[in-house]
C-alpha cells in the first residue's frame, strides 16, 4: 500500500490509468484499498463516503470522469464532449453540498472544451489531456494543503488545546488535510499541543478517521463525543477550534459537516477563536450566502442503526442533515493557501481571489 | 408486565417484598423486567444504568436498601442500624452525580433512626417501616412528576417544536417523567406539538428511551443526533427546550447529562427558552454552586465501542464525562412540583423550599 509523507495510506492513487481509493468506511478496523473499475462505481464510492472530504471528492470526481471516458475515445469529438458532460453531471449528482466535486468536474470539462475549440484532433488526445489535468488537480491539492498548513501553523501556540470536528485531514484531501495540515506542520516543528476530536455523529468521521490519522502520525489526540465539547471548553481546555469546509459562500458563510454550527456557537460563547481551513476551490463566489447552499439530507438508518443493529425504535421519524451553515460572523478567520482571511469576508475574499 | 397509565412498562415494581426493574439497557429492542435478588445486584443495576434517571435511582436505592436488610432482621437494633448505614453508603457509591440516590437513602436511614430513638422494639418492625417509607417515596415520585407536568404544561403552546436531551421521562422516574411530564399532559389535553429528541451519546438514552417512550405514548417525536440541534434551531423549528436534571445547586446551577450545557448555550444563542424540570429532591441546598458537583467520568469503551464492535482506533485517549453543569444564567426557569421558579434562583429556591 502506498503511503504519503505522513506515513498514512494514500487517499487516492492514479497509476497509469488505474484508479484506487482507500475505503474510508472500513477505517480504523481495516485498511482496504479498492480499485475503481467503472464510472458507476466511483459515483457509488462518493455516495457511500468510501471517499469523502471536499478536496478529496474533487480529485475523485476528476479521476472518475477520466476513468468513465476511457472506453469512449472511439467517439467523434462532439459526441465525446457530450458524453463527458453527461458523465460529469452524473458524477456531480453523487453529493450536493461540497462545491469541490463540481469544481473539479467543471475544470476538466472546460479544459476539454477549450482544447477541442483550439482544434485538438482526436478524442484520444482529449482524453490524455483530461488525465493530465486530473493528475494536476491531485498534485495541486497536495501543495494547497501544505500551504494552508504553513499559514495555519502560525496560530498554534505551545500547549494549546485544539478542537476539531469531523475529518478535514489527510484522508479528506490528497495529503496533509485542510484543518489538520497546520497541526501536522506544528507537530513536525516540535510544538506541543493537544487535539480534541469530536466523534462526529452519525458516521463517526472524527472517531474513525481524525483520531486514527492523528494517532498514526504521533499527534496527541483525545476523542470526545460531540456533546462533550461544551463541557471541555467550559473547563478551559480549548484555546482554538479548526475545522474544514465543504463550501464557503461569497459572504464568508461556511457549510461544513453537521455539528460545525454548534461548535462555532460554543466557541463564540467561550470566546475561543474559530478558524475554517480550505483551499480556493472551496470558495464559491456563485453562492452569495449560506442560505443558498443545498444541505444534503441522508438516510435515517445512519442515525437509527449501528452496523445493522438497531439503536432506536422501529419506524421512528428521523432528521439527518449531513451539513449545516455557520454564519460568517462566527468565523474568526479562513485559513487558505494564500493566508488567513478575516472579516469583512465579502470584500476580503474578492480581493484575495478575484482575477 | 405491569404497565403504567401511559401504557409504558413500570420502571420499578415492588411487590410484597420482591423488587423488579425494567432493564433499560435493553430498550428499545427488548422489554425485559429483571428481578433484583441482592443488594449487590441493585448496586450493579444502578452502576450499569439498568435503572437510571435521578428520581428513579432515588426510588431504586430505597428499595435496594429494604431488599438488602431483609435478611438482617435477626439483628439487635444497634447492629441493624449500623448494617443499614453500611448498606446505604455502599448503594450511594454506585453513582456520584445525582443527588436523589443519596436523598432517598438518607430519608430511609433517618426514618429508621428516628423510629429507633422513639423506642421501636425490633429490627423486623424497623424493616417494615423502611419498606413502607420506600413505597411512600415511590408513590410520592409519581405524584411529584404529575404536578411538575401540570405546571409545565402551561408553557406549551400549539404547534411548538420542543427539544429535549437524554431521557427525563417516565423511564427516569416512577411515572410521567420530569421533562416529559408536561409533554404527556399537553398531549393528553390535545395540544399539538412536535418533540425533537437528541440521541444523547454515548449511551443513546434519547434514541433508545425518549424516542421510544414518546412514540409508545403517541407523541409526535423526531430523533436527531446531538450535533444537529444547532441546525434544527437555526431553521426555526424549536420554540422551547425542556430537560431534566441530576442535581440543582443552591444558586440554580444545573447538573445534567453530558451535552445539556451545549444545548443551553445554543438555546441562549437562538433566544429559545431553556427549562429544567425536577422535583424538590433534586435541589441540593448543601451544594452552593455547580462547581462543587462531582462529575462522574465513565469508561472509554462507552465511546469507543458499539455493541462490542470498535468504532475508534485501539488505545485512543478518551474523555467520557457523564454530566456537565449549566450555569443558572442560562436557565429560563425550573419547573418543579410547586410551580415555575425563575431567577434570582438563590433567593427564590430558598423561599420556595426552605422550611
Amino acid at each position: 500500500m502506498l503511503k504519503n509523507s505522513l506515513g498514512l495510506p494514500e487517499t487516492l492513487t492514479w497509476d497509469q490509468g488505474q484508479f484506487y481509493l482507500l475505503d474510508q468506511t472500513q477505517l480504523p478496523l481495516k485498511t482496504v484499498v479498492e480499485k475503481q473499475e467503472t464510472l458507476e462505481q466511483v459515483w457509488d464510492s462518493i455516495k457511500q463516503l468510501k471517499v469523502r472530504g471536499a478536496p478529496a471528492i474533487g480529485v475523485a470526481g476528476a479521476y472518475g470522469l477520466v476513468l468513465g471516458l476511457q472506453s469512449q475515445t472511439h467517439l467523434e469529438i462532439p459526441e465525446f464532449l457530450a458524453e463527458m458532460e453527461r458523465q460529469a453531471a452524473y458524477l456531480d449528482s453523487a453529493r450536493p453540498t461540497a462545491v469541490n466535486l463540481r469544481w473539479g468536474l467543471d475544470r476538466l470539462v472546460n479544459h476539454a472544451k477549450t482544447l477541442a475549440a483550439e482544434g485538438h484532433s482526436t478524442a484520444t488526445k482529449l482524453h490524455q489531456a483530461l488525465e493530465q489535468e486530473a493528475i494536476a488537480i491531485h498534485n495541486e491539492d497536495r501543495q494547497l494543503c501544505h500551504r494552508i498548513g504553513t499559514h495555519g501553523k502560525t496560530l498554534i501556540q505551545p500547549n494549546m488545546g485544539i478542537l476539531t470536528h469531523c475529518n478535514a485531514g489527510s484522508l479528506a484531501t490528497a495529503e496533509w488535510g485542510t484543518a489538520l495540515s497546520p497541526l501536522y506542520l506544528a507537530h513536525q516543528a516540535g510544538v506541543p499541543f493537544r487535539v480534541y476530536a469530536d466523534e462526529t455523529r452519525p458516521l463517526l468521521q472524527g472517531a474513525r478517521l481524525t483520531a486514527w490519522e492523528l494517532q498514526q502520525a504521533g499527534v496527541d489526540v483525545t476523542l470526545i463525543c460531540d456533546n462533550m465539547a461544551a463541557h471541555i471548553m467550559s473547563q478551559g481546555l480549548i484555546q482554538m477550534v479548526i475545522v474544514g469546509t465543504d463550501r464557503v459562500a461569497a459572504n464568508g458563510d461556511v457549510a461544513n459537516k453537521i455539528g460545525t454550527l454548534g461548535v462555532a456557537i460554543l466557541a463564540h460563547h467561550f470566546q475561543i477563536p474559530f478558524y475554517v481551513a480550505c483551499p480556493y476551490s472551496t470558495i464559491d463566489f456563485a453562492t452569495a450566502t449560506g442560505a443558498e447552499i443545498t444541505i444534503e439530507e441522508r438516510g435515517a438508518a445512519e442515525v437509527t442503526q449501528f452496523g445493522q443493529r438497531p439503536t432506536a425504535p422501529q419506524d421512528i421519524t428521523v432528521r439527518n442533515p449531513a451539513f449545516d451553515v455557520t454564519p460568517h460572523a462566527l468565523v474568526t478567520g479562513l485559513i487558505t493557501e494564500r493566508g488567513i482571511i478575516t472579516a469583512p469576508y465579502s470584500t476580503n475574499l474578492r480581493e484575495c481571489y478575484e482575477p
